[in-house]
């Protein structure tokens, strides 16, 4: 048997897809089927050079959904249920050490420094040689934490728990806003939707998004937004007032910046109220630099700015939790659908922001 | 009777000493006669002019430990126990509103915007008028929370509780170290060598204390520090590659900024660990600016940055505590004493820094 | 002017409807109109003397919304909005002294021991003398965290959210339940139904309402409870095993009890899940005990057992914002609306679980 | 080659020495050359038959020190240090899943189902047979936790870290008691004097440990507690009183159960403040029941009652950080030392209270 397999060779050409043999497993390992990869945000920086931790060649794609085809061995879920042939899974992207100081003391194993992650840092070259997602199969490692897909969910619209879902559940996991806090958030991309989800189901009375795609805010608003704002229409100035005027002069209780950007961090902290978070997400590469200032922007305000990097398991679970709880919300994120063929143009219309999130789905016949 | 206090007139200008009437207490308030008033850094800043919050004219001195000497209907302590006259007594110098958000959903009295400090916001020409510590009597306001001196510590000891001790207790209560932490602390003046201790005192390993002054970072080494560095000997890629080599190439759990300036606060986010916490309690005024990156400096190393601004009542409970755990030690902090008439030297001591502390002793004959 | 007061003056019998002079206001005290006051289910726990603060003669009512007729002095909200009168107003039924230990340093002014509440613990014959809300005119004495009414909600649904509210976000303040959880609620009256929206709002994914009434329990589906169990229907034996199976054998992460019995304080311990929570809210007097033996029912699964205590101004605001998110769920509460004149009525009401929550509107007339 | 081990064949029997075969490693397994073993309170229940985890035959001992005979493949410490043959070091008994809720989800591996501790619930028959520490030789599995002793400690010193230092941890982890607090801890065996040390290096003021012997509670005052009682001469009417008259009258913040008892547990409810925290950490086994009254023991006095159960990596570190910031109190624990042949005595020691600890020594000659 062959796999179907996007490579992507060269930085900014186009992905090649290749028929590669399918290896016997190793003990713990599965073979899955893939139903539905997620284009990521991140995969066009990967593929466009900007990620430092690419290693060509490699397969793109570590947000995927599908079905067991083969598994080595007795594989337990999460919630301790055996996986079987047949089963529609999904699982935490990230694999581990389980042993070092990051993963036992600190129990933050998203900052392990040998974690690895197919379609991000593991290359064709490496065991299990079917590392990434943008694929009809791929081969998972004995280490892979896996939960089962219950009946009724759309794989395609389950994808991105598994990374923007998760990254921004960790975030909202170390600082926990409340019952009847202001949240905002700056940046209506993926990481910024979930962040309305969660600060919704986090408590929060106000909701504000900030960005400049008048649709996404727009989705925004579904997703729980209670006041949307259009950068491109309402100046810096006026959407501080704003701020000011719905928290009866105090700011945000908490700032949620997840837009990528040096501007949106600074305007991040001047939202915020004294004794507030800042929350920052949206950064997966280096964005630029600004002026700080440690009285005003920290001390005087008794700020927290609270950076967040990736995620693990439990944050997961989190954002597999949020989309299972409002599956037809989440569906409103899949904009755009390709067959596995269509991979470099599943690229091109996150590159130029056409998609909110776009998905690929190698097991299903798209043409008709 | 009349009051002997020492009135800041103008900016710059030596303080004067003055005879004032002492006006009937109104309900609820203390007339307190001053055992000991500290010379705190931030009253350098506001003789200078540099503090924004400062009215003239004014009497200085928010640091105080005095004996009741009257007080106006039934004044209880945070204990619930009575005041009497003659009660040797210790406060907090803040008293906030009490029924603001900060006061009560936030629960962080220190960001009241109504908050009054006698010393540093509340001009003479306000009631209750004997509104300093450089002084032999200060009338306490109805809200102050009070705490009675228990026997055998020496007053000048426990001044410093009130303001550096909170600040830095307010701090640590708000990042929680854990036993077995590595904690840098950088400066070694009140809020460090406070800092220090409290370190100690929530379980960290190791301490590493930063500075430029031998004589200090020896009694640092008192204090807890189990490695001190002299900024003066040992260069910043040094400095950076001694806490790696004691974290195992980590980086500090938490990195406190005790030191007020813009290049300790960009040190300090350098040596932390990913996953670690920087904690900013040095600027009481603005202390320059440093070019920030979001990236580096926040997200991709989850690091969390916690600016920290006064304290409330709990935190000077928590000071006091600590003091009254390690008498000694503390005794160490008090450099230099003087009486009521030297104000104006002790003030020069501070803004030399000769002295780690200074402290007023108003109702001490010093002469022989 | 005279006030039209329910008096109880012997605990079971009738409250005694009775007209008395208004006092001059003293500084900070508000005279407030009532419009809505709610009948708690403590309110019949003080009819019948069962409850050991109660002092005679009294006017009963804590839980109320009212219009300002008066105002002596400048009287700012929590949200620092100056009161002025005809303001419509609610506010926190406790007033803390504001400066022992439990205010201070434990910042748990709900624990203090000079806690006043008017309708509980103040007597009629102590200023401000018309001490409760079965009433239509109420004094607020001059502590009070007051609230404005946005415009457009009823105030009968909001009065529940200054108790049964505000102690149940009280302890999920405590507790924290996260995105993902699974909890269970024993009891479907206010503090339950109250718990089921908490719940919702701090994300979990399935909540489990646990009661003996199916109308109730219907309430509790649309408060958003995924599943509800009739105890009259379903054995307690039943109901361990579906809480294992929707939760894959592990049991609930979080159990509250808000029945106020020990039987189900049990069962809540059985329900919960190794290392899980179990949050007791339900008895405002004592209700009985059970067997408890510590290696199973807490060591051996490392559960926490939290009990709760009324609330202070934070919950209020919790709860207040609760309610002003979800207005259309919780006028379902309100089951029984009457005239002052039927305070009696509305006492039985609550008595013989007819209503949920009964509501008194002094204001209205509700003759037609 | 062949290890000495002492095999428990039949509850309440004297253990037997045997000599085994040592089998070849299997990949990322240890063989280690044992220093110190500890004896723990729970291997006399082992012994006794009273432990339901047991599995005969057995090797008993979960508290080992040692050092690597042999290594297969490339293991790294905690610290991310590579282990060699020769090094001296310590680990975490307990063996988790790595891949369940309680690992992932929850963080919490001491509590995963499928947890390990070779020395309790592992039989000599299972691989990889040596499978405990009252031996020469133990192999330790793949998953083992390692940390790498420093120069200059004592193992027999460091033993108690892996099993009642690091439960203790566990606990005061979850509780975080604050700096001035007042702890009181029942129980001055092992587990209550890591107790005290922990208190103490969490920032409490006032230590009071209550126990029946007056050696251990002298010992107890060593490692800082501030109050002894020794209950067979202090009535527990007379201990209220004290701990009442030293707290203000408000009962202690933080009362740890340490002592395994059913009526200490009951005490410790009783001398907690409203709003405490009760923490037991004392039974290993059932240790009977006592009369609950939810009202008077939880909901009024906003108790959290917190059981804890063993302990994972991060306590074992933290564990290992207290002792050797103190190693010279900690000797204190150990009263006995045994060659290994002498382990039935050693158990004796333990059963019968003479020992503190006492520790097994297979490697050195103790003849002399």
């Amino acid at each position: 048997m062959k796999a179907r397999v996007c490579v992507l060779e060269n930085f900014g050409q186009p992905l090649v897809e290749k028929k590669l043999s399918i290896p016997p497993l190793q003990p713990g390992q599965m073979l899955v089927k893939i139903e539905a990869a997620g284009i990521c945000g991140s995969d066009v920086h990967i593929w466009q050079g900007e990620d430092p931790r690419a290693k060509l060649p490699m397969i793109l794609g570590h947000e995927g959904v599908g079905r067991v085809a083969d598994v080595s061995g007795a594989k337990l879920t999460v919630d301790g249920q055996r996986v079987e042939i047949g089963d529609l899974i999904f699982w935490n992207r990230g694999i581990s050490c389980g042993s070092c100081y990051y993963c036992t003391v600190a129990k933050e194993p998203a900052l392990c420094p040998y974690r690895t992650v197919q379609g991000i840092n593991v290359s064709l070259m490496e065991p299990p040689y079917l590392n990434g997602c943008y694929a009809d199969y791929i081969i998972l490692p004995a280490g892979v934490d896996v939960f089962k897909v219950p009946p009724g969910i759309d794989p395609a619209v389950l994808v991105a728990a598994s990374c923007s879902g998760a990254t921004a559940a960790h975030g909202f996991d170390l600082i926990r806003p409340g019952i009847g806090d202001t949240v905002v958030v700056l940046g209506p991309g993926p990481l910024g939707l979930f962040s309305v989800a969660l600060a919704r189901d986090y408590g929060a009375s106000q909701i504000i998004l900030i960005g400049g795609s008048a649709g996404r805010l727009k989705v925004g608003q579904e997703f729980g937004a209670t006041i949307v704002l259009n950068r491109r229409e309402v100046s810096l100035e006026k959407r501080c007032e704003i701020i000011l005027d719905v928290t009866r002069g105090r700011g945000a209780d908490v700032v949620v910046e997840a837009a990528g950007t040096a501007e949106a961090l600074k305007e991040a902290i001047t939202l915020a109220r004294p004794g507030g978070t800042v929350l920052s997400i949206g950064s997966s590469q280096p964005a630029g630099t600004f002026e700080f200032d440690g009285y005003r922007d920290l001390v005087r305000r008794n700020l927290r700015l609270q950076g967040v990097w990736v995620s693990d398991t439990r944050h997961v679970f989190q954002a597999m939790h949020l989309i299972l709880k409002y599956p037809h919300l989440f569906a409103r994120l899949i904009t755009h659908r390709f067959p596995l063929e269509k991979a470099n143009e599943a690229l091109k219309s996150m590159r130029q922001r056409e998609a909110i999130k776009a998905v690929l789905l190698p097991g299903q016949d798209l043409s008709g």
